[in-house]
């Protein structure tokens, strides 16, 4: 008997298992939780009961051999012990140095403290009586080399010391109590669809599980905090696809995921300086100090075993344009640029000094063109004018002019010193000509279609299914230089349309509808951010039909375990907190219709079939409302905290929202949902 | 007993056999030749002797059936017969008529004509008499609908009647007098090495048999006449490897071979709009219209037996600054510039407006740079700034506005006209600033090396032997998207040291040597072009022990076989007519030092050990001399039929030789070889 419990409202894990020793039964029940409360605090219970009179013996403590797929994590490891307080002092591979303190709270028994090899143990040897329940507690503090803290070691014993003074139960009720005021915040309620449901609130807990609260230097993983391939990289899934939850809901979160881009500039600078360019060029797999984990060769092929050269390190270029579209809707939906003045701008104005010794300039065309990147669809590397990265790109020296106009009008001297410090003002004129003169594809006139990059549509127009009947091994790997894919228009993942979806004010309908029904069918949703981008394109044009088969997708990923495994050789399993971000997105933007272009909260509702009720809450320069959309109601209540009004479109209605006030308006009722 | 023989003196092939036929002797004697005389024709002698009396029946007539390794070769086949005169009329896959006529001259046995499913045939019947020598003849004349005759069957029937009635010995004795004159001109004498001496000559013999002496609507293929897999097109190799014997020995067929790109000028321009380009966009395999017969995806994968997307025809784009390189060398060497007025001065302008129009500006660093190239070395496909490309582009750039300035001096209204009718006014700025702004990789100030693209001294530094000790199964590519050389820097062939070996006197020898000895060692000689480029830059840096072995390679490919016969599962066998020329090069300009600058012919040989004496003709500028070189002595005859004196440079002393005149100098003493 087993059973196994992830409280996604309290954030605990929960284990009950009758393990059968010989002929004895013996009960065990766990439950441990990560506090909320303070982030260096690992605290557990443990519960075992014997059927028949046992000898238990339990041994626990810090066990120092973590490894995982790319090997041992600790390249040095030492253990102390102070009275009953243990402790790990271990030196990562990357030189980061951990301290792990331990105490147990253990009243049975008899306790002696264990050396073995790998660690430091507590071994308690107890005759228990058979029927009765033994408890124990233990409490694990961690501190490392960059928590900003002097006395690593010191800080971990007390703050051991202080989580065991203050005892299971206080602890949870605190921690638990934190994750109550974070679902406050974060929930969505679907009536109507539970399995929606359940998957997205597990979408949400995965969000807010990775995200650093205690810390702007860090950002959330492509992997969460699972995944042993991408060794905790940072990609641009982060800005892209997990942003807009936190924008939405827990903006100081957001806003230490973007500043975590503040502290890796120096690695994008270096990597800029690494291929010969100025500026900040972000790492496809960014470390903590902003260097590329990416190798040069990242899959194996089937075929030859040998590794195979890719083009996810170098040519992967929009990753510092997106960093940009990050960091400028966090302006734009919090309304605080503080962060401008607090790294943002830098990172911004690095960003288009780097695309501007990038481009090259076409004489005879009188235009900029962006050569040799590989855009979001990884199938195609090494292409020219990706519609997606010109655009982005655009789209970075456009909001660089204008953080530019924007530090000058708000703090004259900050901006002069800008200017001076990166050296600046003769870039300025180059980004003008570069923004005004480049070149960007655009839908062809009749057929609507915006060609994914230069030459796409030349390559052949296999279908999917006559592509998947040319496979000879299986993970062979469509993509690199002689992939399947790569000489076909069968794309990894949304390209263009994530691009529509980015900019989806600036794309009439009919561009987004043709270029869906053109490129869908050619998308092998090989990539987890795939299935949710072409989801909200959908409820975008009218489609939430067509959008809630890639929901589902998109929101039960880490559930089914149905995503792709493999690529080549490689294990790229684990979680997916962009497909968690955009299930999220799906629902709020897609079958919620919300959007906020600064100054009105658009709410263009379009619902799945069977759904009834969507409510969450939602935060726009620092307002807070709940929203509450039904079938045939919209109910807007403004919290009473709120500073200012909130001002609604509802389905093409003006509202104002004062704080505190509810606001219920009867729904169009020739909508389609 | 067999015995089989060219005869490279007189282009006559001739066999000898004894067959056994149960317990009887047959002896067969045959010799043919192609006519020089007529290239129409074609002509045999055939005899047979029986040791003891047999019936003998001889069938020969026209066989229809022709096939290679790409088909057959026809798609129509008809046959027709008046009176004695056998005729077939074909039409070939690419639409051409051919027409083939034939003559049977027996004057014994009983003679029926036979028609079958795969041509027309004589019978002939014999009681042969023991010990008796029974000849026949048989004369073909073949004309196709390109050769520029209105009626080509009448032609080819007339043409067979005619050498019918000449009979066999009259014109054999006149192709014997046209390969005499032929070879007065060509042959080079190597005393002192028999086996350099017999492969330089069965090298000029290929070169000469090749050789389009009726049309200067063709060329040479990379092939020569043999070499089913390239389709007889016609590649980068004539310009670069063979051009250089016919401009010093054979002017008027180097002429014909370069006229040829200008009837193929209508192809390039296709190919350069079909790639988005203007200007001329030479083919890589060019087909006697210029269109490119290269395939995108032309080498098969040994390890998924697919085929593999190679970037021979969209990258290769230094074919069209070769085309240009040759034809001023053209004007150069023979001081003809008649050929410009003659469709010359349109190719050089087309490339010109063609690398204009290809080249991208990099505006932070002021310069024009060529971007996502193929080189020389096809390993590496889809480089930047490959320094081959970029110096003979800008010799293109330059040969260009050379050219329009000697136009508008020689032929005002020719220069106007030209420019009218290429619409060429408003490129003439454009090609300047090219010209002048075109960044051309240097040698490296400390090493001197000059990269070989950018960023080739950032790959993997394989020895060659570790490389070939990663190969998995046999024939697999090294080169396309993931060979093993593609991600290091083993090379196929020479490519910056062909560069030092074109513009030799631009490079000081220090530039060559290093050069040459950092990318030997890193070179395979996976091309027939490789091995005569490495001799040619040795002996240019005074190393002929270095250049020896090269020498033999180029010299001998054809001979021992011992060459690359396949890429993937591609056979791309034949003879290598190019590496033919190479010899014919590294023995006049290498081991001979042969140099002319349009103005006085260099002479600083540089002998293999064994090499007594070296002996040619050159002609420079319609004067011929010839040369005797050895060790002690320079012995210079000038031809009585020469118009002008010769200025040679002879070991640095100035000498000028009169019409008639022979001078002898010796050489120095102190001289390596």
């Amino acid at each position: 008997i087993h059973k196994q419990v992830l409280d996604l409202y309290q954030g605990l894990h929960y284990r009950e298992t009758i393990f059968k020793v010989g002929s004895k039964k013996i009960h065990i029940k766990a439950e441990r939780f990560l506090s909320l409360d303070n982030v260096h605090l690992l605290v557990m219970k443990y519960g075992f009961l014997c059927e028949e009179a046992c000898q238990i013996t339990i041994l626990t403590g810090i066990d120092g051999d973590v490894w995982d797929i790319n090997g041992p994590h600790f390249k040095k490891t030492a253990y102390e012990q102070q009275e009953q307080q243990l402790s790990a002092i271990v030196t990562t591979n990357e030189g980061e140095m951990i301290i792990a303190a331990e105490m147990l709270d253990c009243s049975f028994g008899t306790n002696m403290i264990v050396h073995q090899e790998n660690g430091l143990f507590h071994r308690v040897v107890v005759q228990a009586k058979p029927g009765r329940e033994y408890f124990f507690y233990k409490y694990v503090s961690i501190y490392t080399s960059k928590d900003g803290v002097d006395q690593i070691k010191v800080a971990a014993l007390a703050a051991v010391r202080e989580s065991y003074s203050n005892g299971y139960d206080k602890l949870y009720r605190r921690h638990a109590q934190l994750w109550h005021e974070r679902w406050l915040l974060s929930d969505v309620r679907i009536d109507g669809d539970e399995e929606a449901q359940f998957a997205l609130r597990y979408s949400i807990y995965q969000l807010l599980a990775g995200a650093p609260i205690h810390s702007n230097r860090l950002s959330i993983p492509a992997r969460g905090l699972s995944g042993q391939i991408y060794k905790g990289a940072v990609f641009w899934d982060t800005e892209m696809f997990m942003l807009t939850f936190f924008l939405f809901t827990q903006p100081k979160l957001a806003r230490n995921i973007l500043q975590y881009r503040y502290f890796a500039l120096e690695g994008a600078r270096k990597k800029a300086a690494e291929y010969g360019y100025r500026g900040a060029f972000y790492a496809w797999e960014s470390q903590e100090n902003g260097e590329d984990a990416c190798t040069l060769f990242n899959v194996t092929d089937v075929f030859t075993e040998r590794p195979m050269r890719t083009y996810f390190r170098d040519k992967q270029i929009h990753i510092s344009a997106d960093v940009v579209y990050g960091i400028w809707q966090y302006c734009k939906i919090t309304g605080d640029d503080s962060i401008l003045f607090e790294g943002g701008a830098e990172v911004i104005l690095e960003c288009a000094r780097f695309f501007v010794s990038y481009a090259y300039f076409k004489k005879d065309k009188n235009r900029y063109e962006i050569l040799d990147v590989t855009g979001p669809d990884e199938y195609h590397e090494r292409v020219s004018n990706n519609a997606f990265t010109n655009y982005l790109v655009k789209h970075c020296l456009k909001v660089s002019l204008e953080v530019l106009e924007l530090l000058k009008k708000k703090n004259e001297s900050f901006y002069q010193n800008l200017l001076v410090k990166l050296d600046f003002t003769s870039e300025i004129p180059a980004i003008r000509e570069m923004y005004e003169l480049l070149y960007i594809p655009a839908p062809a006139a009749d057929t609507m279609i915006i060609e994914q990059f230069d030459g796409y549509q030349k390559l052949e127009d296999v279908t999917l299914n006559d592509l998947k009947n040319r496979i000879k091994l299986p993970n062979e790997y469509w993509g690199g230089g002689n992939g399947l894919a790569t000489t076909t228009r069968i794309i990894k993942q949304a390209d263009v349309v994530l691009l529509l979806n980015l900019f989806r004010k600036e794309f009439s309908e009919e561009v987004k509808r043709a270029n869906w029904e053109y490129y869908e069918p050619r998308t092998e949703h090989g990539s987890s951010l795939s299935h949710c981008t072409y989801a909200m394109l959908s409820t975008d044009i009218g489609k939430p039909d067509w959008a809630y088969p890639y929901f589902q997708k998109t929101a039960t990923i880490d559930l089914t375990g149905d995503y792709k495994r493999y690529v080549g050789t490689l294990y790229i399993g684990g979680t997916h907190p962009a497909a968690n971000g955009g299930a999220w997105m799906v629902t709020i933007l897609g079958f919620g219709g919300l959007y906020f272009d600064g100054e009105v909260v658009t709410l263009a509702p379009k619902f799945p079939e069977k759904w009834r009720t969507l409510s969450f809450h939602v935060t726009v320069k620092e307002q807070n409302c709940e929203v509450i959309i039904s079938k045939d109601l919209f109910t807007i209540v403004a919290s009473s905290q709120n500073t200012r009004k909130v001002c609604f479109n509802l389905e093409g209605k003006i509202v104002e929202n004062n704080p505190g006030q509810e606001i219920t308006l009867p729904r169009l009722k020739n909508k389609i949902s």
